[in-house]
């Protein structure tokens, strides 16, 4: 992370926002050219923009395709440790983070949010994210991102900002910072310019409600597997029908609830009721 | 990233393994107390230990409570550009990685594991990855995790070193490396030592196959918002039982799939077929 700033952070009162992985300069820049912008509140800023600062998304990130930005919870903190939590009522292990912190950390990013900007919450209660949450979000102005540690957030805070849950899966991680990474990289990669040439978003998993099909590259031989003759056919009808054999083998096979909602997207009734 | 140490890599060939986060004479240590470790196979080796790094897996990582190798891709890469990846068989956009190159990185890993040591693919096309597979990980000696990039990998390499597939869930990363910390950071912290007394591993989402209660913390009035009375209430009877409660009731509004499965694991008939 030798690329975010050591400039102190920019003071709004006990409030701060450290600027991450881009210089000021060009944050301002892009908050007039209205890119696509994800302000995260996390109690470990120095976590970003970290994977999201290297390859596809992190070239994309310099060239101010999209922005990020950091808000430290701690910088709302109260008293000499600047606590920012409190043990849980009703008792129980653990802390929970205090609902008048979160607080003034989301107003804080909700005045600097430009247009049409969701209010996120990563929780294991949450939603699971999936492909289409990533399509929607890349059509946006951008996401407020809060993540939590701990054993949770006060549950007025998620009511009185209209907090939307959103979990990565069904397990549980020390916080949401990587919930966040993992977000913002599969949104990030949808939007124009990112990928170039490199990659197709259409010919891959869940762009057409299958799993993708197996890839093959040189050599023809490797330790006595063979690439399947069609693929080296040069017959491009007959490669692209195996293809789509494939990807519907292994969604039936892995995946029997995708092949049920691609059946049901294609308007077909369920011919495969024993799945 | 300001722990990872600078100094070479230990060179055995062509091949190279960099020592991350943790200082290289610790991690001989580790390898004879025999910690659960994570070997990570990735073009993005300066990804780790990213925000493992940080926090209570960062303070669990320099205690040597367990323990984080990146093996880099491209040190097994050939020619001039140490190549990785080529074409894909048949055609279609974006690049597929190498069997030989992968193998290759595969092999270094497994000549350094120890004991049982899954070795995984991050890809969509996976098992989703769940609090029942990190429980399952970190009762092993560690895990060797391959991180693919571009289009994918040839299909000879998953078969060839029976590579379990695992997948975040539905959507789709520019590379698997979010993937690999989100599954180490779950794994990591069911491990004796790493919560320590901040955190209750019982109380919390899907160990019971519930989601978790709301929870709450001063002040008791926030914004017109009161704690609800019986966490105030010091009955801990009622405290414990509209928490479960709350929690049935979350889990019925939110995620009847997960309700349906707890009621199975109850061995009670399906009440709720509406659901």
């Amino acid at each position: 992370m030798s690329d975010v700033p050591s400039r102190p952070a920019r003071a709004v009162g006990r409030k701060s926002i450290r600027p991450s992985a881009v210089p000021r300069d060009l944050m301002a820049d892009e908050e007039l050219a209205g890119v696509w912008t994800a302000q995260v509140i996390t109690l470990l800023p120095e976590a970003f923009p970290g994977v999201l600062g290297l390859s596809l998304t992190g070239k994309a990130l310099k060239e101010g395709f999209w922005a990020l930005r950091t808000i430290n919870l701690r910088d709302f903190g109260e008293g000499r440790h600047r606590n920012v939590d409190d043990t849980p009522a009703g008792g129980g292990a653990g802390m929970v983070l205090r609902a008048d912190i979160g607080a003034r950390a989301l107003e804080e990013a909700i005045a600097r949010a430009r247009g049409d900007v969701p209010r996120l919450l990563l929780s294991p209660r949450g939603r699971r994210f999936d492909q289409a949450m990533a399509r929607d979000l890349a059509s946006r102005d951008g996401a407020i991102l809060f993540c939590g540690r701990f054993e949770g957030v006060d549950e007025r805070l998620i009511e009185q900002f209209g907090l939307s849950e959103v979990s990565l899966g069904d397990f549980v991680m020390t916080g949401g910072e990587i919930a966040a990474q993992a977000l913002i990289d599969a949104t990030v990669r949808l939007m124009p310019r990112v990928l170039g040439n490199q990659h197709s978003a259409e010919e891959e998993s869940f762009s057409s409600g299958l799993l993708e099909y197996p890839q093959y590259t040189k050599p023809a031989v490797w330790e006595g597997r063979a690439i399947p003759e069609v693929l080296l056919s040069g017959h491009h009808a007959k490669i692209t029908s195996w293809r789509q054999a494939e990807a519907e083998r292994l969604t039936k096979e892995r995946r029997p609830d995708l092949w049920r909602a691609h059946l049901a997207t294609l308007g077909r009734p369920e011919e495969d009721r024993e799945l």
